[in-house]
């Protein structure tokens, strides 16, 4: 993922740094494990841990070099870097990695990697959800027109519009839990996942360890079903924030302007236009939606290696693995970061609210006319006729045009008088059930 | 979906009849919950069920066309519906649908059918997974070679095999339940979903009459992060339909023959070339896979709805909702039945794991040279000559050419001889953990 | 494709019964080719076609019953249709088919029905260009606002956003057209594709007399990347679609409302708001362009087919053949029809045009600043500082308070007058180069 | 990209110095045209050039940094790095941009970008055309087997193999030439892309300079359709560089073992087993195929951009322009290298062809025999029994079995004699249209 997102804890999961540390744990691990159960001498387990732990501490640009240097010798990556430990811990070197094929490594590796990304992931969006919350309530009775088709269709609130997008990331939120499960899986069984040369308890030891579950069958790799089930569930979750994110940019817009980004001092929105205030960061993070969504599909074509195991995961992963959790992370605390500092305007929600001269109340009058024992049919032509009359020749200031409209005519006025009607399009109507929606998702 | 992949269960699911039946059962089952909440007369609520029900039933082709020539000219099709229903039930015809929006019977009804779809599909996987248990079960200890990257690697059983497969649709069974769950829910919330004109008591009653959750915050739609993860755990179980018909391809290559589809008395594999028998079954559920996976991007992008609601999901979900669980429930009964007829030769199997001259145990032997004091540097390169020498000049026969080129290397011979290398190379070594993992899969 | 989405025109392409003629008529060719030179006996391939012709016509329902009726028994499609033919032309019928294999049939039949659908998709284009076209001559010089990031920017003409989007459906057409002869090619080269029973100059009749040119190099198969590369030209035709679509839906917003979709009489918007005018088409067809793109990746994947062919690629195209085609035929036409019909409020562009207090000039007052002697930082500090004041407290009726407050600010005032400032910020200044952007366009 | 799939030749020219380079070039460029068309002072555009040039130079690390820190303040990236150029100009960088919005700038380095990215994949796919068209002509006539579905079916040459994908590669070399001309569009055309304070001349002037078109309509961005129609060529070329490296793969299978990826001096196949040379450049490319197809959908997702243009696009080109190139750079060298070294077995071929005891002739029997009179369908069944009774007890050393097995059959010998069948099943029959194949590739 290209510096401009990325975030330095999330990135400091994939350095190569950091996976070479991770891979001396799961060897060290094993070790103790394989010595506990007899295969390999105490000693060397102890030797192993102690020259090693400095040593795979020490791993820096320069150290990462070494190991790359001896790849491109043996095109092989865990040997590489099982010889270039070997270097510091002298002969116990020999009993790591005994009975254990590459795989045992690089993807319970994988496995440590995907959870603590899961991990900062799940904080991200608490982040978001704390910055929701906190909106949701700041504007509970706010009212402010819901629209359907981009139409005006009823008055809402918004924080009615907030709470639904934290009861989105509440789900999200255990997508991501159930995401971090799914991968949460250790694997020491040797070539083709048989334990022919090494003890299954030495798996379940390394496994307790890392805070991992043992999987049931590895054929020499972790089953890719759950990489994909992972990067699935970060392409719903990327989704969301897209949804949050377009409702900003409509928010922000120019005929609209009822809510807008945190503009900096100093801040340019335009190279040409100095009036211009642009929702970017939403548009951006739409645009990593995007990506985060494009990730999940070459982790499907992963699912079906061939037999026991092909490599072709391999590159695939080396790219999505980082690229998708940074590329999301950035996205979700970005856009924590940009709901916590939204401008919302108030007094221009209300006035897209009456701008369309009451219209909008326009089903309160059908059920009303309804119940007043006119049929379904003629109430909805009535009321229709006198929409369309006022949405057409609205003008300025006309923000009870719809009642006059429907009191003009024969079949309304004949069932409902003007004080009635006022009751009727009260809008405070529309919120007597925000309270009950509130507690549903915010308990 | 073409009616060569479309099986009757699971197109009755999407047939229109059905769904219009669906939506007069919501709509009933509303009338009754308003009736209970005093919001509309108990006797109209009676009325649409008695004069509904009988109405609903007879729903057959004709009655679709009259409906669809209803929404010709209203160009909506709930109110085409709504019209037809009408037609029949008279007066109280006018009670149904009180305060209620289209999208409350919509996606309500649309979540009845994928949670019924989803219903049908975890049958499949129960199928998929029995004939994978019998199957597994009955080649428990069959040897066969184990291969990564398509090269012989170490032997493993067939049982394996079909044991690794197992595991992998059992946490697809998880995951189709997972998503169940995730579209299970219920709205009857009103325009953009704030309860204004109907009472939440309601959406109640009839989510729990429908084995429904209840909607948290649903803005006139049911949000689509719900049918996006549920057609992505879609993407996810295709994925591993094609793991497994790709093993199968692989087994039934001319080279290796060690399993085959069923093939039926009269059956031509070829319309030029008599003698073919081919793998047609899981070459066709691999395409398949891929459609099944296709279908979830669409999905995705249909997250991002404008403000309450747009229509766009509407199209998608017309076209996907019936052909990803088509498609995926017509692979996932072809697989059972192949797999669970799938023709085994156990003896083609026991050739080509001796067919490399015994190099298929270098591993084991690696380790007893490490163990008996050479170092890992040295072990690995005596037995990458001697495994080099066998594999280049194989002939027939030459099943212990492996054993012998070891015995002719100094660095070997110093340290192990016939009678070890015959013990460490033994291929019951090999099987040692199978009934740990057996245990592990199936308890 | 479901039938609401389906035109008959395209949908008869894709018929079982069309594809058996289409089958025949490859055959028959084949045949008249043999008998050209000389592999099969004249009279033969005389038969075939007279016997063959009316048969072939005559293919109904019942016919496509009865193949499939044989089918069941071969398991192979063509062998099926071939003994079927066979019982209608008699003793030739052992003529046909000579040398070939079933994938001559099918490939060739599949880029004969391709060919026709990027006809049918290349006539819907045009019918998308003229209704642009005329449209965007109609409101050529039509001011409106131009709108970066949403927000309003500078004036531009609602004819040039048409000119746009002709530029855009100008360069697709060329695409299909493109995509077209990607997939015009034939394929006489039985098993393998090696020409070993089957005479080269076969297959060059049979491709002039169909219109296509011969496959080089047919490993059995047309190679599949030629139909990734069409499915991948659909995919970027049906963004453009929805590029239109959102721009249309962007405009029929309540707070813009500077155009709408066709309003029928009798339609109903919504069945609980008798108010609303939703933009229901572009949204429709928003959702179809998500289809077509998702369709795009089943067909790369079907490239990497294994080895000489395998039939994994038969069951995607059995899908998106139909699918892809018939829905963005779909989505054009009624594309088409949406632009022609348009409902255009020119005095609502001016009337949003002049929303903000004219800030939308404020580029051409930072270049008759900067060209004034201030350095571009100073200028650009100073119309920002009178844009985000004008902005920031709008009213109504204040279309001149950005000249105002510009007036107002020492640096400006310094530097410019009135009336200079009235020349600057005069709209018709932004509408210089139409006429070349016109002719660009339109030649 | 990581590291490990870049190469340096396509890294450089994503690397953000070079990005700065080319926008001062199309900067410095436009101010030549401005002047020379009277907006600027000539004297500026010449200052511009003169000190701009060895300004644009020098940009390293730390002028990237410099910038970055600029842009902190401001917010936008064209804006920064106007200032720090004007900071190295002086005067005259305030003529710099004049009429132009970032947009121009940054639309347009893109193009060069891409155009230069462009330029090295056609040299990539000339030596993968290279490697392929030596080693066909070298196999020109080596027999192989030929396989459908994964079974032997007739034989063919290792030759004609590469000359399909030769084939193949011509075509994609095609589509990158289109793909190149998609993109290699320039626009100069202000905010909104009116031409409104900037000469059209000014476009035509730096697009001629830069080798690239005149944008037609440029909404203040050059149209999105293009960029996605040149990702979408590079997912169909990335698809053929899968199919030739899955076909590797096969090849190299223990079972079939006809060619092997160069095996170096030192490499290791595998941390366990010494035995092992797995195909991991083939299968390492094979992922990078799919992550280059992953990167299509993003791209088709940004060409929807809201009015003139919204900036969602950016987010996604930043990543996947620079990701997409040099993964597919990468694959196509490492294919290329990878062909051109790649070890072939051709007696291992001889020895598959013939290890069916001749079966794979079974079409050329089939046509003898209806040749000699016998029908279509009595000829299928004879020869499939004597197959299928070939196939099922096949043992070493039965090269002839089918041919006794079809001389055993009485339909058969009562029509074709021992030495007419050998004729028949000639292999060498098989290759008289291989110089035919290869005139129409190679030409």
């Amino acid at each position: 993922m290209v510096p401009r997102y990325t975030r330095p804890e999330m990135a400091a999961i994939w350095s190569p740094e950091e996976r070479y540390r991770i891979w001396f744990e799961i060897e060290a691990l094993a070790a103790e494990a394989m010595a506990k159960f007899g295969t390999i001498p105490e000693e060397a387990a102890r030797e192993i841990r102690e020259k090693g732990t400095p040593r795979a501490a020490s791993i820096d640009a320069n150290a990462v070099e070494e190991i790359d240097a001896i790849e491109r010798v043996t095109r092989h990556d865990v040997i590489a870097f099982l010889t270039w430990m070997g270097q510091g811990i002298g002969e116990s070197a020999r009993f790591m990695h005994q009975g254990m094929t590459s795989s045992d490594v690089l993807d319970t590796s994988l496995a440590v990697q995907m959870v603590r990304a899961a991990d900062l992931l799940i904080a991200d969006v608490d982040a978001v959800l704390a910055a929701l919350k906190k909106r949701a309530f700041e504007f509970k009775f706010t009212p402010t027109i819901g629209r359907s088709h981009g139409i005006h269709a009823e008055p809402t609130t918004f924080g009615l519009k907030l709470a639904g997008h934290y009861a989105e990331f509440a789900r999200n939120r255990a997508r991501l839990v159930a995401a971090r499960a799914e991968v949460a899986t250790c694997a020491i069984s040797g070539p083709v996942g048989t334990f022919a040369s090494t003890d299954p308890r030495v798996e379940e030891y390394v496994a307790a360890k890392l805070g991992l579950t043992v999987e049931p069958v590895s054929t020499q790799v972790i089953p890719r079903d759950r990489h994909a089930a992972y990067f699935s569930a970060l392409a719903v979750v990327a989704s969301g924030v897209e949804r949050l994110a377009v409702e900003v940019r409509h928010l922000q817009r120019s005929e609209v302007r009822e809510a807008e980004e945190y503009f900096h001092a100093g801040q340019k929105g335009s190279s040409a236009m100095p009036h211009k205030r642009n929702p970017v960061l939403s548009e951006n993070i739409t645009g990593i939606a995007r990506l985060v969504r494009g990730y999940a599909h070459p982790a499907l074509e992963n699912v079906a290696l061939w037999h026991e195991r092909d490599i072709s995961h391999s590159s695939v992963e080396r790219v999505i693995g980082p690229d998708a959790t940074i590329g999301l992370d950035f996205a979700l605390m970005r856009l924590a970061g940009m709901i916590d500092k939204l401008t919302v305007y108030p007094e221009r929600m209300t006035e897209n609210l009456e701008s369309l001269g009451g219209v909008v109340h326009s089903q309160k009058v059908l059920l009303a006319l309804t119940q007043a024992g006119l049929s379904r049919e003629e109430s909805y032509a009535a009321v229709q006729k006198a929409a369309m009359e006022t949405w057409t020749k609205l003008g300025k200031g006309d923000a009870k045009k719809f009642r006059d409209n429907l009191l003009a005519s024969p079949e309304v006025a004949a069932r409902i008088d003007g004080a009635t009607l006022d009751k009727v399009m009260d809008p405070n109507r529309d919120f007597v059930n925000v309270e009950t929606i509130f507690s549903r998702v915010f308990g």
